[in-house]
């Protein structure tokens, strides 16, 4: 078998067996198969699509081509979260712990940002001390100790993904459904979970921009999923405005620690729950989502799930006085209110804007190599459907320097518009698979 | 500007601009851009396809990529002859001398053998001492000396395409008509040439198996030709059966030779002659290829044509006593005749098997680096419209050891049907262009 025979069939529209898959990606992990034969082949696979079976051998293919975390001695049930990114999607980080107080263990292998899409390694980052580098052992045990942990992928895991996503970036075949199916659950499937729910973004802030589209990765994402045993569910969620009132690394903390003192903007902290609820059900421990609600409601007006929040951050080396003194996060030199040019209705905040805006103003990067500004964002942003007097601010520009503010602030002019009469809030979840 | 952006255009289908053409091509020459990103742009433009203003562009950007001939010292006009490739195609060995006993120049840059096809190269190396790896100073002399000469692509060529090439090859990339086109012209245009006539392959040993496919192929060569002020014409030819008959690297030359000594299978001749009456139009030598037919038979017989090529392969450092005397050719110890099964008319004789039993003999490489056997091949070839009889050979098979004819016996077996009613030969010249 030569691997260019492999391409030549995907590129003829044929299904790849099981034996040529497992060829070329063990070929290529083990570097017998150059860049060169896994760009043309990705491409191929751009063009020919892959069937369900083709996904889950590939994701299968991927998982095993490294290490696994091995979560067996972990009694609790164990469920993740994921989502495909977008603006101001600070979620995971109060989810998490409100999860874990319930009793479900959850093991979180989270990314960086890149491009619009913000990272949640990255705003774990800006809590000073937080070290996401664990070895499995420690993730293992801070998972035993408080129920969740929150890492960066590490160098053993699904080498097959972080060899083939490095290529797909700088070769044009990043926005394929079975190469990001497959890429994204040989990871949560390597993490040893027993169940996940996927929060597939649908907007300009997103990956996907239209219901469809995001319904047929959502589709793909769950059908691999089952197909290798695990219970998996699905949220199609709106991101043509940010996600919360904060873009940006530590402002998304505080806004993640408003979640989890319950007194975070309705649509985060909506969302959490929402999610929440999918985790109980998942785990057993609730019989549906909605069964879930008091239950979710009752561990955030205890204090249990911020308790989890706190110890997972000391136990992963942050200083957990953020808390209580939000002041020990980092805090930007500038802060500039953008004033409403009129009064009426907020019709737009659009995400994709504010994500550009985010990445002017320094909390993002272009390439990977990038150094990103914690402190960096925007804050007290508006939601579609509130109503404004001019003059009022729409945002909170933090940035470093002035150069930074006057960059970003044609996308944050983009991002607005107000109109004269009411406006319905928009909905937050779009469809439930 | 990033090679990924010019990708993903590509991918989405988008006309390159010259710009980007430009960019990404001496990048990738220089070796800025990996072969990774080269090889996804070339799966994208095998879906995408090329409009023939990018064609064009990508082929004066490839011609440009490295020295080109200059031929301006030559009073004569600079006609060549490109064939996209068939089994038996040796026709060049002789059409090269024949053209130039006219008066006309013929610097001719071949190609070695791959796969089922042949390489005029492999066929002149079979000559003993002829160099092929000739500096462009002695091309040009042995050019002004005796009109013709036959060499392989020098390092400064295209280089562009040597590494392009390379690359399709084991990246599934080869059938894509702008990139055949873009390595075809580039570099029969940096020979210095004014004309060019293509033979173009159609049938079960060429590349392009349909009239219709081997028709796009023609246009878009010639389209490329003209478009950089060229005199262009195609001929369409069928490669259903092998041309001539003989097919391997000595046996062919030997023909050749048969053909400039006026005794050579009719169809091998008849080609040799209307690509050269084609040659002679292009060079203004005469009003129409009909009109050609006289001189061109008169060369033949005369000699004159022989002596040419006598010239050349002396002066290329060959052993031009193989004219007078074929036994210094190399031959194989090996020759075993393959029987007609029955009587009755030869319906088909298939190129393709042909090609592969030729390969399994000995005659071809399936990797550039195999070796090839100058003496292997077949001899005697009938052809289709041939009355046989039982126990009559239908070939004769040359080889180094049993092992190779047992190998070849069954390719050889199912490239003949004979049935028993009279068969009509096929047209050889489908379609002029």
């Amino acid at each position: 078998m030569l691997p260019q025979w492999i391409i030549e069939r995907k590129r003829d529209g044929h299904p790849l067996t099981d034996g040529e898959l497992s060829f070329f990606i063990t070929g290529y992990v083990r570097g017998d198969i150059p860049d060169y034969q896994a760009a043309a082949l990705a491409m191929a696979i751009y063009f020919q699509g892959m069937t369900p079976d083709e996904t889950a051998t590939l994701t299968r293919l991927m998982m095993q081509s490294g290490d696994t975390i091995d979560t067996s001695s972990i009694a609790a049930p164990k469920i993740d979260k994921h989502s495909t990114g977008g603006v101001g999607d600070k979620i995971s980080i109060a989810l998490a712990p409100l999860v874990a107080s319930c009793g479900i263990a959850v093991p979180m292998m989270s990314g960086r940002g890149l491009g619009i899409t913000g990272g949640t390694l990255d705003k774990l980052e800006s809590i000073p001390g937080f070290r996401i580098n664990l070895q499995p052992a420690e993730f293992i045990s801070i998972l035993k100790a408080c129920g969740c942990s929150m890492i960066g992928q590490t160098g053993q895991l699904v080498p097959a993904d972080r060899k083939l996503y490095a290529l797909r970036d700088v070769t044009a075949t990043v926005p394929s459904i079975p190469l990001i199916v497959s890429s994204i659950m040989s990871k949560k499937l390597a993490e040893g979970i027993d169940g996940l729910v996927l929060d597939v973004k649908c907007g300009s802030g997103a990956f996907m921009q239209t219901p469809a589209t995001a319904r047929d990765l959502a589709l793909a994402l769950i059908g691999v999923g089952r197909s290798m045993g695990k219970r998996v569910t699905a949220l199609i969620t709106a991101m043509d405005q940010p996600l919360g009132r904060t873009v940006g690394n530590a402002l998304e903390i505080r806004e993640s620690i408003d979640i989890l003192l319950g007194r975070g903007p309705g649509d985060s902290t909506e969302l959490t729950l929402q999610l929440a609820a999918e985790m109980t059900t998942l785990a057993g421990f609730t019989p549906n989502p909605e069964a879930a609600r008091p239950l979710l409601l009752r561990k955030l007006e205890t204090g249990q799930a911020l308790d989890v929040f706190k110890t997972m951050v000391r136990l992963q080396g942050g200083c957990d006085g953020i808390v209580d003194t939000p002041a020990l996060l980092p805090s930007a030199p500038l802060r500039q209110p953008y004033a409403a040019p009129c009064s009426g209705f907020v019709a737009t905040v659009d995400a994709g804007s504010i994500g550009r805006a985010a990445l002017l103003l320094g909390a993002g990067r272009t390439k990977t190599t990038d150094r990103i500004d914690p402190a960096a964002g925007l804050s007290a942003l508006v939601k579609v459907g509130e109503q404004v007097t001019a003059g009022q601010p729409l945002a909170i520009l933090h940035a470093a320097t002035p150069e930074h503010i006057s960059t970003a602030l044609p996308s944050v002019q983009n991002a607005f518009t107000i109109v004269p009469g009411p406006v319905t809030p928009p909905p937050l979840i779009l469809e439930r698979l």
